[in-house]
Order: structure tokens, then C-alpha cells, then sequence
């Protein structure tokens, strides 16, 4: 997993080959398989243990009844902060499930409906108006502007001088903004 | 055009090869470069197309001062019977983007904006409580979360059958419901 991250603090998922990850690893491709199924299950093994990382970060930065603005900042800050959670997020159910084992996806599934579920507790304790329906599909549309937004917070040098020029927005300061104001909007909408 | 949307209706982007796209519309693959400048540029050409239809159907089915629940049903509806309008856009700043020239993507990029710039006049009708700006951001989030919600409607077979054992939502009347959802609760809170 150590492996994984590295090469991931370097390039994107789409840029790294069972090659070179068995090579970071020190084992043989056919090994790597053997341990852990695909290329794609090291990936979401490490999204797996960002989420979990991510909800502890939470429980400490998030107290309970906190204004609405506050935690849509909090949450959004958390999320920016957190690239790779973000990345692995955005390229997920696309890319990487697509390419794991039938046992795999329903183990990696269940852990990801507990970390949607501690997140939806520590939203409700800071948010206690939310119902837990509410808040359970606050969290499933954060994780879907997580997923479609984080390739607009990493344009490449054509995008970015394209953005510049026409005074678009673009870049990470655009991916923490956008979320922050639209999980306000939500929680606003949500509260009514 | 037409030989790319033959191909994207029977397979998804990353599947289709700049040959096979060559070998559709009957030019030499060095051809297509020169006429097209990328594989990418044919596939947002095509989404150029799409948006500026979808605004046109919008046109007729959005009418003038309506409630927020009918105005987000149907958005919902007009997008998720607009598959290759959603796929585009789920792959248009992570992949598609990444490879066109820098007059492409200018020109691109301006293409886009009218099309936004639209899609918010049409919104504003149906919702004049809605700032000019706020109807922007509306937008904005819209198509954020058809890049991030696409994916999830369309699982294979493996996420399938996870999705039915964990009783979780997934395809593509969870794309439309959860986008709906999500729109109304924006509309909400941004006319408050």
C-alpha cells in the first residue's frame, strides 16, 4: 500500500501500469495479482483506508451544532486538503471498480456504505435538523461533486492557459469554492 | 459526426480507437488528424452538438414561471434521456480535454460557454426568483453532477449484481432520481 501511495503522490491512477507498481512493490506482476487481485483493488485499498483517515479528521474538525456555513467550509477545506482521496474518489466507479472481482466488489462495497455511514453521523451531530435520510443523501452528493469536480481542480497547461485567457474559472481554488458553496446550498435546501 | 455517434452508440469512449473512428468516417487515420486535429476533438465536437440540442429541448419543455419540483424533474429527465450528452460530459475534463491543440480547446471553451450562458437564460425563465448569478452557479452544479452521477448509472455487470445483493441504488433510475433530488434541493436553497 506504502508502494501504491508513492507512485499516486507522483502521477494519476490512469498513468501508473502493473508494471511499475509490481516494480515499487518488489514483486512479480504475476504476484501482485496473486495478492491482490487487480491493479485497480491496490488502488481502492488505499481509497478505502483515505476515507477512514478522512472521517477521523472529521470527528475532530467537525464539532457538534455548527452553523451551516461552517461545516460546508470545514467539509469542503477537508476535502481539498485531501488530493488523493479526492482522485481515487473521482476515478472509482468509472475506472476502478470496473476492473475487480466479484468478491472483491462486494467486500470493498461494504466498506464503503461504513464509511458513508460514519460520515453521515458526523454530519447529523453537527447539522442535528438534517434526518438521517437527509443527511445520508447529503453525503451521497458530496461524493458525486467530489467525483466531478475534481478534474477541474487539475487542468493541464493548455486548460489552464485557455481558463486564464477567457477568465474561467479552473484550479484548485475553483474545486474548494464550488463544493464549499454547493454543500451550502444543500444543507440550506435540506433545513428548510 | 455521424460515423463517431454510430460508434459511441454502441460502445463508450475509451473503447473506441482513433482507427476504428478512421476506419468509420473511411479517411486515413492521418487524415482525421489533419481534418479534426485529435480523436478527442471528434468526440467534443459531438458534445458541442449535444448541448446545443439539449438547450433546444429545454426550449420547448421548461416553461416560463414553473414550481421548483417540475422544474428539477425535468431537468432530471431531459439529461438522463440524453445518454451521450451525460457520457460526454463525464469524460470531458478528465479525458477528453487533455488532448486537443490550445486554438481547439479556445475555441472549444467559448462554444461551451454560450451553451452554459443559455441553459442559465432558460433556467431563469423557469425560476425568475433565481439570480442571474445564482442561475450560473445552478448550471455550473448541473453539469458537476451529471460527470459525477453517470458513472454510477451505468454499472457492469459485477457492480450489478453487488448493488442488488447490498439492496444499494444504481443504474439509471438512480441517476435520474438522485439528480432530480439533488437539483430541487439546490433550487431550494438558492431561493430562499
Amino acid at each position: 500500500m506504502d508502494a501504491a501511495r508513492k507512485l499516486l503522490g507522483e502521477r494519476s491512477v490512469a498513468e501508473i501500469s502493473l508494471r511499475e507498481l509490481a516494480a515499487e512493490v518488489g514483486l512479480a506482476k504475476s504476484n501482485v495479482l496473486r495478492y491482490f487481485g487487480s491493479r485497480e483493488a491496490v488502488f481502492l485499498d488505499v481509497l478505502d483506508e483515505e476515507w477512514a483517515a478522512w472521517n477521523d479528521r472529521l470527528d475532530a474538525a467537525l464539532p457538534a451544532e455548527t452553523p451551516p456555513e461552517q461545516v460546508a467550509a470545514i467539509l469542503a477545506d477537508s476535502l481539498a486538503d485531501a488530493p488523493l482521496l479526492c482522485e481515487l474518489t473521482s476515478v472509482m466507479i468509472a475506472v476502478l471498480e470496473r476492473n475487480v472481482s466479484l468478491d472483491y466488489a462486494r467486500d470493498f462495497k461494504r466498506r464503503i456504505m461504513e464509511h458513508s455511514a460514519r460520515a453521515t453521523q458526523l454530519i447529523r451531530r453537527a447539522v442535528p435538523a438534517l434526518s438521517e435520510e437527509d443527511a445520508g443523501q447529503f453525503v451521497t452528493i458530496m461524493l458525486i461533486a467530489v467525483a466531478g469536480l475534481w478534474p477541474c481542480a487539475q487542468p493541464n497547461e493548455v486548460l489552464a492557459t485557455v481558463q486564464a485567457e477567457l477568465g474561467l474559472p479552473g484550479g484548485p481554488e475553483f474545486f474548494r469554492g464550488t463544493l464549499r458553496d454547493m454543500l451550502l446550498t444543500q444543507l440550506r435546501g435540506l433545513t428548510l
